[in-house]
């Protein structure tokens, strides 16, 4: 695997991170250490946790509040996957299988809420209520999301706009809010705050569109789960948004859309979006919000976490898992 | 209805709580506005807003910052009955349908995460970072609480214990936590701020076994749902326990918890436990919680929020829904 040397400059604060992963309260049911053990060492790439330590580098904050930070947006992460592969009925995630495909719904739903208030108990005690509020409206945003896509439909009719919508919700909110941790802790002026605001949602919008691409073009090992697992659930992004634009019928990709394809059906519309020019122009969306990203850094003073800063972003559209 | 004067002292301050509860995100899907209006306006009593802001004028807490914390444990509240009426299947809460009942399980995940997220960020909004910890830390104890309660099984083994420590968790714990608001946003010594913790978990108790006992003894329209709930689920609370401690192999009423039984055998374990002492027995055990809160508030300058507080925990034990 590639050597990460964004990665070095926190490696030691990360450890740190990983043991407030682990705590466990007074009185925790040894269900809940078991499902978060297996969460928590799944493989996760570490990169909101990575982001909030290096912000907070970057703007001089305490480090200690910022470890805090840190594990509290891995687990308010954590929690969200735990519900949505339930309400998506997924039964793996990183190679492994989900809590829904063993637990009953009653407890994967209530294992998630002990997570979410765990990740609330760590955000709180990294001292700031600023900090808390933008946690909230992250999770607020982040489940907005979500109901609009359940209650509004996400098949065939979509636009680039609601895409980049949905995606922002899913994904660039809570990366935006790891990359601002730091200026929050560190309570840096109003520009500083904002470039790492939009930093990190260029950033997330750059890592949800490689997701999607990889979600077509990923080895099923690396990616732990089967491939086209977007295109079978009916949800179109953007690869198959932009074959669309230019194949506006295509049979297979259509009827795979509009429901309960045969899997040679699925097979087929894979091919077509793989064949086809739309996986180079996706990857070319991402390079342009990863230029969008790095451009919000120039205010900042040189430094190893700037560089680490500008390598994590470029890494995002390099990485092939 | 009886007119409640420990409510007065707070009227206005509540107008502005409910202000909060209804208050609207921008971009919030419609159907959450739509489903926390519904449960908002679903006949609640308010008690638990009601606490935190009687203990903040009590403490001498800024009251702006009450208003946030007392509409945070309300919502905090509602988005855990959203999550418990969709685990255990119940479809009508006081009178009203629950949101599973018209809405698919993913639905309803979502909603409560998101109500969730906006209690978290009312609790922000007081500006306390260790309100916001202490409001974590009791969300964690009511996850645990039922996570305990689901996989050890609530069926027919069970003791006072078991008994007392499952009803601190769901109900005590955030009773307490509204009780201590006020101390926490003030500052006031730790002597204080302990009396008011263990008043709430007493009253917490209280409350709980009443309601436990009403479950049994009210009126179904103004209990809102069918009477004898608990025990047709199986759940042994303080009336049926207190019952099987004098008719251990009571046959109908095993019956009942050991599974599946017919209403006509639900029906004669509701009358046979409403015949017995048991009833009577509970509610002195409610009572005794009552004292023993009440005598939590001896350390405390009288003043009209200290007697309403002494009448909120008289009203705990007199209630009739």
């Amino acid at each position: 695997m590639e050597h990460l040397s964004f990665l070095d400059l926190v490696r030691d604060d990360l450890e740190r991170v990983e043991t407030l992963l682990r705590e466990r309260s007074p009185g925790q049911h040894e269900a809940i250490s078991v499902a978060v053990d297996h969460l928590v060492n799944g493989g996760g790439k570490r990169i909101r946790p990575t982001l909030v330590l290096l912000s907070a580098h970057l703007c001089e904050a305490d480090v200690d509040k910022a470890i805090f930070a840190a594990a509290a947006v891995e687990l308010l992460h954590t929690a969200t996957l735990i519900h949505d592969d339930l309400i998506d009925g997924s039964l793996m995630r990183r190679g492994a299988q989900t809590l829904n495909a063993h637990w009953s719904p009653g407890a994967t739903v209530l294992t998630g809420d002990y997570v979410f208030a765990h990740a609330a108990h760590l955000a709180s005690r990294s001292g700031s209520t600023l900090l808390m509020q933008c946690f909230s409206e992250t999770l607020m945003t982040i489940c907005n999301g979500e109901i609009h896509q359940m209650f509004n439909g996400h098949r065939s009719q979509t636009s680039r706009e609601k895409y980049e919508r949905r995606i922002y919700a899913k994904t660039a909110s809570l990366i935006s809010m790891a990359a601002q941790a730091g200026a929050i802790l560190a309570q840096v002026e109003k520009e500083k705050w904002e470039a790492l605001k939009i930093y990190g949602e260029q950033l997330g919008l750059a890592f949800q569109i490689v997701d999607d691409v990889l979600d077509f073009t990923a080895d099923e090992t690396e990616l732990g789960k089967p491939v086209g697992g977007d295109l079978r659930q009916g949800l179109v992004t953007l690869p198959t948004l932009l074959f669309l634009e230019n194949n506006p019928a295509h049979p297979t990709v259509r009827r795979t859309l509009n429901g309960k394809p045969s899997e040679e059906t699925v097979k087929a519309a894979i091919q077509a979006i793989l064949n086809s020019s739309a996986i180079e122009r996706a990857l070319e969306a991402a390079r342009g919000h990863v230029d969008q990203a790095k451009s919000m850094l120039e205010g900042f003073l040189d430094s190893s976490y700037h560089t680490a800063l500008l390598d994590l972003a470029d890494f995002t559209v390099r990485r092939r898992f």
